[in-house]
């Protein structure tokens, strides 16, 4: 362990490229589509707490447990977006929730729109019923929107809340469980506690991590594994259960581990990461291999039509890598926030940035659905078009306060070394030694390699990452070739001086990946990753046969700007087996292979332009 | 059309060879283990018509609706058998058996176990239970024993039962339904016709083909496509529904298109047949893309882990083609009894001859079962390892059946020309204008493409199947070089003076084959042929994970002999993506790829040696 400081989010702005646009977009189209569908389905509504029976009949709905999060999600987005450039309109509707909250909470501190209409006398009874993980959602919203706006109130609210949950499970033990059913407020108790300074906050936090998997009142949800209830978590060695669940849970783990330097939890994490990542993930950073508990299955076990990859999973695991990117300087965790943000996150979301994706398949064959449909198989495959919202609406909000966020995985630091793990033009300032370090990064990447970084008032060291897909790359430091040293996928430089200027090549050129053998559904098939983006193939470029498409051995390929879709697309050499050349049901192995050229384009931009097969794993 | 006489099955006898080697099997102990089976089951016993619901008590077995048929295709067997060599223990069973159908039918010629004691009130009242299917196989059985033995007695019931049935469906019209729910009777009224003279039974197998899907009567069972009630026959132009009825309907309108001289019958057939063959068959000449049912799906639907390809369906469609066969000359008939004789019908039984698939799938994969399972499907998987009996137990009777009257599909002839179809060593004598033809083949086929014939008192045209499978042959007359015309696969050779002597030789060298690409189960996949023999890999000879091995192209192999399995084997040339040179879960492709030689065994022989992976289609 080797702790470091993560440069928050609100020291860094983005200043243009790639997530610079998807932050203006969110900013601009996505936080208000998301804000229209939750009008629209009731969910700002419910914050009054008026419904009963009886209103139904006047369209008033019945409020859903996990309610409470959706808002506290897009409030926490809302908070990033106006950190970043103020907007009372948004403000002022954050402002009326928080009015809601303060006038419905009880006396006690609790806040939860279903048990307070719905079920009153039930609260803290079923542990499934995300009580504590709508607490958490909103102690995270009420945090981001303190340190947005400086205004204290939504704060203070959820600290008495927190109070009150500390009484009810860790003073008083009187609940009819002793750990949340979904993980959220572990990690929520710690942003708490860095925000107030109030220790009780991550002692909470700790309590529920210490506790999980040895309490007997905590029922088993689908399985002990589900939740992660199978083992108490220092002995938890895969991930496992509903992924959304886990991650936040792991993230919750390692943060502690970083707090209280705990070794053994550390360990913990270490090893669950390295399940995950290296037997448990698509190549996308997708989690979870079936919509049966959303969640992981077995080592290998990568489905792609019918695999689960939920927007939220991708974004946790960031969330989780991010964090361990905090206590080890190892770049493979800043890889998997990387693979996520320009994949399997990324998917999750429209081009023109107002629907959504909650699953996220690799393949989409309309051909074989209809075989399976024909077979009498009820084989449930992904919607193949993102929707604007869901009854169970957990990703778009996420997605929101994800990109707003961004800005929180580019750096980290301690008192003599600046970290920088992703690649993104912005401006940063932070204090190293009592000194205000500025620091200004800009590149045109994922489009290209080259990073330019301009630092005044450098620390000693700066670690830059070599990213995982990159084979060679080349460094200068003011204008002169660079010494570096290399650990664990960063090279080090030494700084000297009141600025300096780095200029970091990547070497970006496609390549062919394959995966493990072990991976029966990608067994022979090679996917193609230029930088950190994923390709695919898309029907609507390539024709109704996807599954009769191989790529030429070694790669060859040519790339060009699809205006569309606003990005680079490839095509890559490669060979249809084409049924029109094909006589009869068998014949010759070969006889109707052509040469075809394969049009490519990034993961993240499939199912933009109508429904068509997509395929990220060819022949 | 163009009739020809198929010289059956007691013109031949088989001398030596594959065939002659699986009929001993099947004389020695298939039919005894059968016999074993079915004596333990109660099926015999059941004939004593003795069941009540008061006898379940003393182990008295409720009969099944299809039991009359699994000892009706048994005796059939037993009849085939003592036809080719006596066998007094057999043939005074099916005494026995004879003796209780006279004793305990109806005096109306009535009989049906089932229905005589468990439902003697609802008799012809359900469409789909099956008494004209156990009538129809009581009358093959009836007619093949008096063809075996000269005896009448069973005969002559059936031929009662044949004029009841008569007056109650064309007469009186007096049953809940028309036509038969599952297809079988029609085709044995033609074989009671040709045993008896009696053209009455010709006919109403007649009214039963025409009556089908036009009676308001016939109750949909599943769907109309189920049993091939959902159009007049002369109108259907797909192979639809139940696989094994299809067939049986199928084989009884290819009669009934030559005995009427029936243009759009054999239309019908003819594009039945084509659809069948060339969208809906596997490679194995299975037939049956879902368990659901037991039936054709769609074109180009052919999953390989969930092929349901019913041995009894690999039977029927080699049934089918042998009647087609006997109406055009074109040797895509024999070409499809063959590839069903050697492979998908074969497979059906285990080396020993003592236990039998029902579904013979074209794949197994134990890891991917264990991912489905881990995901919560609920795939139902064919099983892996034959058993000896199965509750519906129609397939080992019907592959005791097959192989005992295999030398049906041998020849056939017109008044000047022998058309020879198969290659199997066997001695026919059979009657040429007037003349004792006796035609000797020898072959070591198909282990060997070389056959030798020798034929006194020939006709005056000799016609041989140059199999689809084989690119070049030689013939040679009398020894020389003969001259030959061509026609739809089959060479015409002119036969003079009182004996020839014909060697062909079928040049045989294993090659890959594919299937058409919109078959995606199969894309980019090849298996491999050699002769008339499909190949599989079994993991007992190629490691756990068949899903990584690629083929190189072009084929390179040796040949060996297995002694175990008792036939030729391959040593295919090729590669292994192998998960122990593979570092982590996604690398660059091609670093894990090791030159690999594949092991590859006839699919017959396949799941001899016990539970493991097995593949037809390789990378």
């Amino acid at each position: 362990m080797n702790n470091t400081e993560k440069i928050p989010y609100f020291h860094t702005k983005l200043t243009d490229g790639f997530w610079a646009q998807k932050q203006a977009l969110n900013r601009d189209t996505t936080v208000f589509a998301v804000r229209d569908r939750f009008e629209e389905t009731g969910r700002f509504e419910a914050f009054k707490c008026l419904w009963d029976e009886s209103k139904e009949d006047e369209g008033c709905i019945r409020p859903h447990i996990f309610w409470d999060s959706d808002i506290a999600k897009w409030i926490e987005s809302v908070a990033y977006i106006i950190q970043a450039q103020g907007n009372d309109e948004l403000e002022s509707k954050v402002d009326e929730v928080v009015e809601l909250i303060e006038k419905n909470r009880g006396d006690d501190g609790y806040f939860n729109i279903y048990f307070t209409v719905c079920e009153p006398d039930n609260r803290w009874c079923v542990r499934d019923a995300h009580e504590l993980y709508c607490a958490g959602h909103l102690m995270e919203a009420a945090v981001a929107y303190y340190e947005a706006t400086g205004k204290k109130k939504f704060l203070d609210i959820m600290c008495d809340y927190a109070d009150y949950i500390e009484k009810v499970f860790k003073t008083d033990d009187s609940a009819e469980f002793s750990t949340p059913g979904h993980e959220e407020i572990e990690l929520a108790l710690v942003r708490l506690y860095h925000a107030t300074g109030e220790k009780r906050y991550l002692e909470l936090s700790k309590f529920f991590i210490d506790k999980r998997g040895t309490s007997e009142k905590d029922a088993a949800i689908f399985s002990p594994e589900y939740n992660q209830s199978h083992l108490p978590v220092r002995l938890q060695k895969t991930a496992e259960g509903h992924c959304v669940r886990a991650c936040y849970l792991y993230s919750a783990m390692a943060d502690l581990a970083k707090e209280y330097n705990d070794k053994e939890l550390f360990d913990a994490c270490c090893a669950i990461f390295d399940n995950m990542t290296q037997r448990r993930m698509y190549v996308t950073g997708g989690l979870g291999s079936t919509r049966e508990g959303e969640r992981f299955t077995v080592d290998y076990d990568l489905p792609n039509a019918t695999a689960y990859a939920e927007t939220c999973a991708a974004i946790s695991l960031a969330m989780f890598a991010g964090r361990m990117l905090q206590i080890s300087q190892n770049s493979k965790y800043a890889d998997i926030a990387e693979l996520v943000m320009y994949n399997g996150f990324l998917s999750g979301m429209s081009l023109d940035g107002k629907s959504f994706f909650y699953e996220n398949p690799l393949e989409i064959d309309l051909q074989e659905r209809e075989f399976k449909k024909a077979q009498g198989k009820k084989e449930k495959y992904p919607i193949t078009q993102r929707v604007e919202v869901f009854n169970c609406s957990c990703c778009p909000p996420n997605v929101t306060r994800f990109i707003a966020s961004i800005g929180d995985y580019l750096y980290s630091k301690n008192d003599s070394t600046l970290w920088v793990h992703q690649y993104m033009s912005a401006d940063t300032s932070v204090n190293f030694a009592g000194k205000e370090t500025v620091i200004k990064q800009r590149t045109s990447y994922p489009d290209s390699g080259k990073i330019n970084l301009a630092i005044s008032n450098p620390p000693k060291q700066l670690a830059l990452r070599i990213p995982g897909w990159c084979d060679s790359f080349s460094v200068m430091l003011d204008g002169e070739e660079a010494e570096y040293t290399q650990d664990k996928g960063y090279i080090y430089i030494k700084c000297k001086g009141d600025a300096v200027a780095v200029t970091l090549n990547l070497f970006m050129e496609a390549s062919l990946i394959a995966a493990n053998p072990k991976v029966r559904a990608d067994c022979l098939k090679s996917a193609v990753r230029l930088g950190p983006v994923i390709y695919c193939a898309e029907g609507v470029d390539n024709g109704e046969n996807l599954s009769a498409l191989k790529l030429h051995v070694p790669l060859k390929y040519s790339e060009c700007r699809d205006a569309q879709l606003g990005c680079k697309v490839l095509d890559v050499e490669g060979y249809s087996f084409d049924s029109e050349h094909f006589d009869g049901l068998y014949n010759r192995y070969g006889t109707a292979v052509c040469p075809k050229t394969i049009r490519l384009i990034p993961y993240y931009a499939f199912a933009n332009r109508g429904e068509t097969d997509m395929r990220v794993w060819l022949g």
